[in-house]
């Protein structure tokens, strides 16, 4: 019994190959997902097993739920979606508004980000780094492209009474995501309210509020 | 009158940064385009007169005109573009297609690619390398995404009487393209007619005829 | 007139070789710091002028001023402080606390940190990206080692009635420095209220508070 | 009998360390072939086993067999042919000439190249990206040098009655192969003549012609 | 019996994930030390068993132990000391002197180096490559930093009746360190004396008078 | 006078663009030598004036004069002598050995290398990283190849009363060489023999003895 589970087990490890990071060295590395083993995208596929769908995704023209805390819904293309994308350094994403919807600030620790606009207006922005932490912002009309620098600090507004549709580039297979608001005031467990008193120059009640909320 | 010369010119030099190549050294590295150096996008602008415009570009709601050889207009976000863009390994293009029209087979030889479907149908397809040459291929609808490997043949053909509408990302800040019929039979001077015959394994009168249309 | 001073730019631009990115293709690329163009680290030095003191720096003996609203002060050791570090991909910092001091919640862009405890007690901690946004933490003694990966939020927080001392090296010459309550509530210009109040869930009021301390 | 096998399944995999990619991160990481698992090269012998031979190969000192469609053979020692060259960034390869052979237009999607001529005299060329599509090149003899960028189209042709000999090294441990007739008109499946028609602005008869060749 | 064995072996492989490179593709990448795979630093934990202790390292205040042929001891800490780092590109060391203790001439083949002196006074030096061969080289007292180029020789000597004190960053998780005289006077097996009479321009005894000492 | 100057060192500048590090972001970036500027390599030539001969090298079929200390040459094909070698990551060279010549222990900081015979027979070897100093060794005939990996000390040793060729190529354009002897015995200035003394373990005769061979 052990040793069936044992075969198959193996069989998937046998029929992978191990792959690569940033740079391809083969025509390409098929991500090979598997329940057995915890992969995180870097084990590749067999490539005469590789057939077109493990470079194909489909759906990106549904609209995404935007009944959010935030009222919008960032839909990810990356790795985990298209097991292709292994070792090529980019991945995509639509983000659908709500009116007056916010994508919040967040920093992607992996990647720069460039952002064209299909339906709608959004105000976008980026803030540079210490010591200027200068604002670099401009509204953005349907046909407009934006760039945000990576690990940078940005945010996309919907200004407008009705929604707004973004697809966004990335120049990584797996960017990541820092939303500031979840991660500073939402983290599990919760960062001490001591340190972000300090931090925040507040009262521990004005902490306390916000994080009640996260 | 030459010294007024320089100092413009110099001006020009002086106002800008040396800049680096595909990994970001500072929050970002803004192309500093000159008519008087022959820059191809990394020298960089003073980061005090970076502008929110420099990480901008409009026009990605028009639909190019299609009126091509190809029957396909392929529209470039790079660098020379949006001087942002700048040390960020990534650009944009969009691609519309007319009735039956075809982005013929090419190669991008500093850049995979991601392609996004906004409107009609198309065949997609890349070829694997040496010794396989495998054909993989996809019909693709709204909504779908294909990948392409960096440095593999792969071409996009509209299966349909409507016009069709695509997104593409690339890995690359300029990631070339290198169309293989306008390479092989179009290039300035020609390539002799002795290699063609052996490498295409045909007469010369068939090589001159392909040659005479490009 | 004009000509002299085109004559002092131009032995400046003449005595440097043009410098590359984060992989050294020469024994060294001294940066060549220059009031005259606007360069941030990437020219370099003629080889023959290079002198030891160009891959040198002196002071980390020396305390931080640890008399600011955070109660903590890092002294940075980067390209620009030591020349020699272009194209090293490497960097190092001292840190200093006050009793109670917080180097507060801070990304690096460009760079994974490694931080050393020299003196004193601190908590430290980093958060994972969406959509665990779980914290690591640990409370460290002299000697005790602690890493803080690229891009993710993390802090340093004295947990002690005397000062604290640590030392910290980033895998970058110029990592960059994001601190998260000066860049969302206290960037030149602000971020919109309209914005804040929807990414951090509370009231504008709320808002105004934090932002009036930045 | 399962058990055996997973057995010795498991010590393959069990004496090997898992490898990276294209920057070395110890001494070296042997690729460890095996029939037992799909391996590309970048799984890694246990260095304990590791063995003078695992840098070495022989028989470069023989001509390759040039009586192929092209009148010429490349015999390449990659990774594949060397394990200790995994994660090196570097492969070479010997190319052998018949009279009036051709190593016909292709491309390296993963590698520039650096050629040698020690016997005979070969016309070799590239041709540049869109929209220039210039072709560069020159009648090279016995201890002239050439170089080929990084995934551009070029060739080499011997331009004598005599064999004619050329070393070749690459910046890839697995540079990959493109010949474009091959993978235009050779493909497996077809390139379908509907576009190829469109591509190279020819009939359907002349594309047949072609594809009947390969 | 076996599969008791197997299934051990395998739950190691199974909460693993296969790693990369230098170039971080998800937020950490924590290496998976285990007895039973010779794996060097590449293979990673599950994210979900990832604790704060992956991070961390303890013991660098304590001196190392001097008593050795140099009269120095290098306390490194590398992947193999702190699991996390793996993929960051960076470690750290303590270097303890004796008085008059020398780190002898060495070069680290994949990292920069970035030192700075806590105690006593160190002269520290490198030598460029050929043909210049220069010497650079400075007195360093407490709080001084010096930079040692990737590759290059380099020493440290405690100038001084005191012991000595410094911490050193590297450009790498596991930087590696050849030691001149122990790689060419005391490798396994010896490199023959024929060999190292013409590379030092010396008699037989003389090389073999420093083998007999490593 | 000073214009004329001027405008010469303008002109020279006009006609360069500045270029990047080791990853290619166009097709080429020529090295555009000059005697104004102290440039080392990343200063690129306009794409306009490029030709044929800037990828060009020629003289490798003629012996290196081996009348030297160590009885062997190595003609270095780097970007200096190939300006289009410029960010392409390769470089080749051909090494002349008179008969029982070596090649004296040496690293290379910034390079893999892959070595081929053309004539005669080698001893060729390197010697693994601390703490193992493992020698890894074999006699090479025409034809062989063997791979050095990068940054470990190397040699080769002609076996033979005949002379003997080799080719190499290395995963730089500008690997560097650091000969052991030379960089420790013979730099400019010396090591202090205090320093060499406990470093290899001999008394100030032993040193003095080598230094004055270098």
């Amino acid at each position: 019994m052990a040793s069936r589970f044992l075969l198959l087990a193996l069989l998937v490890v046998m029929t992978c190959s191990i792959a690569l990071a940033t740079e391809s060295l083969q025509d390409f590395c098929v991500a090979q997902p598997t329940r057995l083993a915890a992969v995180n995208g870097v084990v590749c596929k067999d490539p005469n097993l590789v057939e077109a769908n493990d470079f194909y995704y489909s759906g990106l023209d549904m609209a995404g739920n935007t009944s959010t805390a935030f009222g919008s819904r960032v839909t990810s293309v990356r790795v985990n979606q298209i097991p292709g994308l292994n070792t090529f350094g980019i991945s995509i994403a639509r983000i659908d508004f709500a009116a007056w919807g916010v994508n919040p600030p967040h920093t992607h620790p992996r990647a720069a980000e460039i952002l064209t606009v299909l339906e709608g207006s959004l105000q976008v922005g980026f803030v540079t780094s210490n010591p200027d932490n200068r604002l670099i912002t401009k509204i953005l009309q349907a046909g407009d492209v934006f760039v945000f620098p990576e690990g940078l600090v940005h945010f996309q507004y919907n200004v407008g009474y009705t929604t707004a549709v973004a697809f966004s580039a990335f120049s990584s297979q797996n960017p990541g995501t820092v939303t500031l608001a979840n991660t500073v005031f939402g983290s599990r467990p919760h960062i001490s309210s001591d340190i972000l008193t300090k931090a925040f120059l507040v009262d521990k009640q004005a902490i306390y509020n916000i994080q009640a909320r996260f």
